[in-house]
């Protein structure tokens, strides 16, 4: 199988590897970008960084095209507080194992201001020792008490802008609409669009 | 100069090299270690790492000894809040940054245990490849409103028990008996005690 896309651009010699090892995002990813880009996924043994999210995703991405020698796309996701000037951010992850939902909620009792972001970072490199481009996609909306399925990380408490539903009570297809992640994954779509990479795959892969 | 320590142990070609940038920590590790060891210290860009305290030592001491290509000692530190189950832990200096003392202080708004302890962890990897050994030094106390000097980190905000005062109004004698970093540097110093390394120094290090 051959996919090329059109213009002048870059020639990749394999799909794209999308490095994750969590089923759930996979999914995610390929319900938005549908057959448009050519990628396969791996999950890979990265050390998870500290930092600037923007950072965090551009170092992961390098890290990545190292292992695989290859084209990456990475991704980070962070849920930032207002009232704590971003955080926990990267540290979600920890917090959320932690504390869970009630916890999280905890973080901001001292503050009326419950508002908060979904930031989710991807990061694109064309291989090792390319700089990375990274797609940075923010959906804002506000920290409640848990509501709704508890099978997705923090979505139970992700309530947002504009809609009275938490990330977690929200359809699928609804949530992929606005979420964080489908912003971020339409700017690595229009990347794809616009830079013209053609791909020649080797048939085996 | 030559250093020989006592025993059978393993020859080190150089001094130690103690990874840091930070004049404070430099300064604090010598007045406790004092002649015992001979270091040198060095400014690494390492990347910071996330995950469980003493994972991030050991991962940081194997990346630095691959750096320097010799015996390295690294340090964490670590402000865990135990109704937050041991966290901003790892992820302390963001938090200050952000939020700073009073930020600190609020995040613990919805609990009446205020109980911290401080952290400290040292990873001593004896070269590339070879398994970090760690140190890990803990001072329990709790989080108060800021007093004392504002010029060492979160040192106002933490009270050790026992004490009336927090680290930041201690006299620097008297925080170097009780501090995280004075414990694990003590057994630092056991372990290079028993450990019976010989030190054969180039003489133009």
């Amino acid at each position: 199988m051959a996919a090329v896309a059109r213009g002048q651009g870059f020639v990749l010699s394999r799909p794209v590897t999308f490095v994750t090892g969590n089923a759930k995002k996979l999914e995610e990813v390929k319900a938005i970008l549908g057959q448009s880009i050519p990628f396969q996924s791996l999950k890979l043994d990265l050390p998870e960084l500290q930092g600037e999210p923007e950072d965090i995703s551009k170092e992961k991405a390098r890290l990545a095209a190292i292992q695989v020698n290859g084209p990456v796309l990475v991704e980070d996701t962070c849920l930032c507080f207002n009232a704590l000037k971003g955080l926990p951010g990267p540290y979600i992850k920890w917090f959320l194992q932690k504390i869970g939902h009630e916890g999280l909620n905890n973080l901001l009792m001292a503050y009326e201001d419950k508002s908060a972001y979904a930031l989710c970072g991807f990061a694109f490199a064309l291989g090792p020792n390319i700089e990375p481009i990274t797609f940075l996609g923010k959906t804002p909306g506000k920290i409640v008490p848990a509501r709704g399925p508890n099978d997705f990380g923090w979505d139970p408490i992700f309530q947002p802008d504009g809609y009275d539903q938490t990330y977690a009570e929200m359809a699928k297809e609804e949530k992929n609409k606005i979420s964080h992640r489908s912003k971020a994954l339409a700017m690595v779509k229009s990347h794809f669009a616009e830079a013209g990479y053609t791909f020649q795959m080797d048939t085996s892969t």
